[in-house]
């Protein structure tokens, strides 16, 4: 017996509580192994139906099956079977930064909240990207007698750096999540981010000929306020055309449609040509840099790697708005073809 | 009937597919269910357990009922159960660059191979973190002529900043996946993260006179050569630690035992004098990156910002390594406590 008044009922008490944890415990690991093979199980049969559905894809049929086909596939893949679809490869980028933590969402719904936070992130960050730059800028004619501080410069240069990142992780993890985000996307904002961490070592020269030798960074921000442009009609286009395309029912909610791929016909009008310029823009802003650095006014490397970076950004950005295109208008053709066939059928 | 000839075959083989599709999403969203029903109840039971262990361990009892109570503890939290435990929340770092995602794993095997992963990272890294200033430093005499060229250092710092983020996220996942991780290693990455962003701002003057304006820079790197020493050591012995506990059924796997909490007696007494030196050294960094300032050399925020992050660091480090060493003299004494009361009952 112990020294305290109250012990015979707490020892009973702690006993049963042993008692209750062990039987939890029990229940707990039971449980944690039934769920792993149900899954693997359900994950066996998605797969194998996967590929035979696949394997009849690539065999040759009337749009009429082929429709079928892609029925089977799409309840598949947008269904709560898609959970147990096999998971694509986490990359390099995320096992760098997280290790090999799974970022797959099972839920349906847990993987919506994902992609609508994603979205939310965009829309919050377009607007400090046109904001950030345009204040710099007016601030350096009006009050900065057109010569930029360093430090204003360079916390707005973290927060892209910052930004970046967080829209490359966020990318892959929707990646993992069954999104199909075109890939040249997120390597875009891999060589944003080096950018925004070149342009962090990049010196403000200060002092009277500042204007002058300032010419790189007032490049660098003129490019921000476009790409800040570019993001708040992209989000608002795309954001339009996913609900569009879930009101008809065609849509998989978790898909990406980040920047330059096509949909709704009038706004497309609007935006490709805005999309070319901006990339015309992209290009001109590497050159300009490169012809900086060339005029002999600086020769840093980073104003060098920045230019050359801007020109790949630009013309990956053209190729793929041009694929895009030539993709939508290849299965427009295919529409029209087999609507064609239908009537002579008929 | 289609245009190709196997189309009927085709076409009931079509239809069987889109069936079993049907099929598996049934048994999808009905497997998905009932997990989520069965993980729910098991979550409240634990919780009621959990919540009725603490209640009891709270009120007074005599050392063996304590150690009941702490059996049933261990029971809850390092089996099975454990996955149903209330989720420690995510925190605001892991939210901002990764978004609402869930990284606890569910299956104990998944989280032991996420805590080895980041073993292996911190040792991967920490002897980076020795070889790379200790380079820059002796090219700096041997080759660059006492003067520091930019690019390298910036590498080196761009690195760092990768590094930190990289740790801060691995620390982060961790801690929701219930390592007992102190909050303080944290944020000490956090302000490591900031001093490797502000000193890729920092400029690397060259010129005749670089020798003396590249003081600050030298120092951040002479820090950074201690700071290795000091991960190499802490790695080996929290590891060797860790095997120890591990060995003697004491120890959660998902403990991090960064750096200054103790265990092993012998190697302790060596580790600590070591810790206590190379925070001495870290304020002492801190306090002349703050004179060189004050003497005028130069005046930039960046090494004003560095010094005063430093000197916050290793008043931290000390604040934690000192209240670990007391939480460890207090449970001895009442081990102790508890034997010589044993012996007197006998």
């Amino acid at each position: 017996m112990g020294d305290w008044p109250d012990d015979r009922v707490a020892g009973d008490d702690i006993a049963r509580l042993v008692e209750q944890a062990r039987e939890l415990q029990d229940s707990a690991a039971a449980l944690i192994s039934r769920t792993a093979r149900d899954e693997d199980e359900l994950r066996q049969r998605v797969a194998s139906l996967e590929s035979h559905i696949q394997s009849l894809r690539n065999s040759k049929h009337d749009d009429k099956l082929d429709v079928e086909l892609i029925k089977a596939t799409y309840i598949l893949s947008e269904g709560d079977a898609a959970a147990f679809l096999p998971s694509k490869s986490h990359g390099s980028f995320l096992r760098m930064f997280l290790g090999p933590i799974n970022v797959r969402a099972t839920r349906k719904d847990v993987q919506l909240k994902v992609k609508e936070e994603y979205n939310k992130f965009r829309d919050r960050t377009s607007f400090l990207f046109l904001f950030f730059p345009l204040l710099l800028l007016m601030l350096r004619s009006w009050i900065w007698d057109g010569c930029l501080p360093a430090l204003p410069v360079q916390l707005y240069q973290a927060w892209l750096l910052y930004l970046y990142t967080g829209l490359a992780l966020r990318e892959n993890i929707l990646r993992v999540n069954g999104s199909d985000i075109r890939p040249w996307w997120i390597k875009h904002h891999y060589c944003a981010m080096a950018m925004a961490l070149i342009s962090l070592t990049w010196e403000i020269e200060r002092g009277s000929d500042c204007a002058q030798k300032q010419r790189g960074v007032q490049l660098f921000l003129k490019w921000a306020i476009m790409q800040g442009v570019a993001m708040i009609l992209q989000n608002r286009y795309q954001r339009q055309r996913l609900y569009t395309r879930i009101a008809l029912g065609k849509a998989r909610r978790m898909d990406v449609v980040w920047g330059e791929t096509a949909g709704v016909e009038g706004q497309l009008l609007l935006l490709c040509p805005i999309l070319f310029i901006l990339q015309g823009f992209e290009a001109y802003v590497g050159v300009l840099l490169l012809k900086t650095t060339l005029a002999g006014f600086f020769s840093e490397w980073q104003v060098i790697t920045c230019g050359i970076l801007l020109i790949i950004m630009a013309v990956g950005n053209f190729a793929n708005t041009v694929q895009t295109l030539a993709m939508k208008s290849r299965v427009k053709a295919k529409i029209k073809r087999g609507r064609s066939r239908q009537e002579l059928n008929q």
